[in-house]
């Protein structure tokens, strides 16, 4: 089972994640900007999600919410730089709770060998605020979500 | 005349650029908001500036054309991130010559004794996209466009 690595050097104001898929790159593009397949595996597996918009496209916005357990709600909403590819796409990112803090997302996708190594380098306005969203616990939602993802993507190709 | 001082530490995918300007905080706001004072400062001297669309809302989209002396046009465009206010301008900045490449700008402008320091912060998505920026000559754009600032701050307040 592929792992995710999840890089936040010392007083440098981005995260890395890279984490390889046994899945062709045009398959990971697809869970990675189709609705109905990204609200089956973004985030943490005890959390639901709702989408309120998706609009893959340059300049185009997006909006979702996570429901956790106890029933508080998160939303999150960005807007796409360029237009998605399955070679790269590029993203700004901000949680609601926090007005006024953005991150820029530049995820890559690469195929080599049948599986596909998606990099993700997320770039903030600060290392205060790259060191608060480490605190926040984004490492569980990433990692769960990537499993949950495996396992998507294992569905599609088996049907 | 104050100076403008422009950081670009080794290593670190950003560059901090921090001036003061004899005015009131309001006032500079409005020369940064402004397209009609805009088009009168933004850039180094020798460039005529043409605003294709400046939309100051959250979400809004912007986008100018640079036409040096030769003729040459250098087109530039992003999104205001918040809605803009005196205390904060957060917004994506691409240079459309190298699509694909995008900033995050932070621009807060804090007033102290009839002054205003405007200090904007831009991450980049990597230490070479950053360095390709300082190497492309921005310096003499923002130092110039700087002292073009004071200028049209002072018409203003004469006026």
């Amino acid at each position: 089972m592929s792992k995710t690595k999840i890089t936040a050097e010392p007083g440098i104001p981005q995260i890395v994640i890279t984490r390889d898929f046994d899945a062709p790159r045009d398959l990971v593009f697809r869970a990675y900007t189709d609705p109905q397949l990204l609200v089956q595996w973004l985030g943490p597996r005890d959390i639901s999600m709702t989408i309120d918009r998706y609009d893959v496209r340059d300049g185009g916005r997006w909006r979702y919410i996570h429901t956790d357990p106890q029933g508080n709600e998160h939303s999150f909403h960005g807007i796409f730089h360029g237009t998605p590819s399955p070679e790269a796409i590029v993203q700004t990112f901000e949680y609601e709770g926090v007005p006024g803090h953005v991150m820029l997302d530049t995820t890559t996708l690469e195929e080599h060998g049948g599986q596909t190594l998606v990099r993700t380098v997320s770039s903030f306005q600060s290392v205060a605020d790259r060191d608060g969203m480490v605190a926040a616990g984004m490492e569980r939602g990433v990692v769960e979500g990537n499993e949950r993802l495996d396992e998507v993507l294992a569905k599609l190709q088996a049907s």
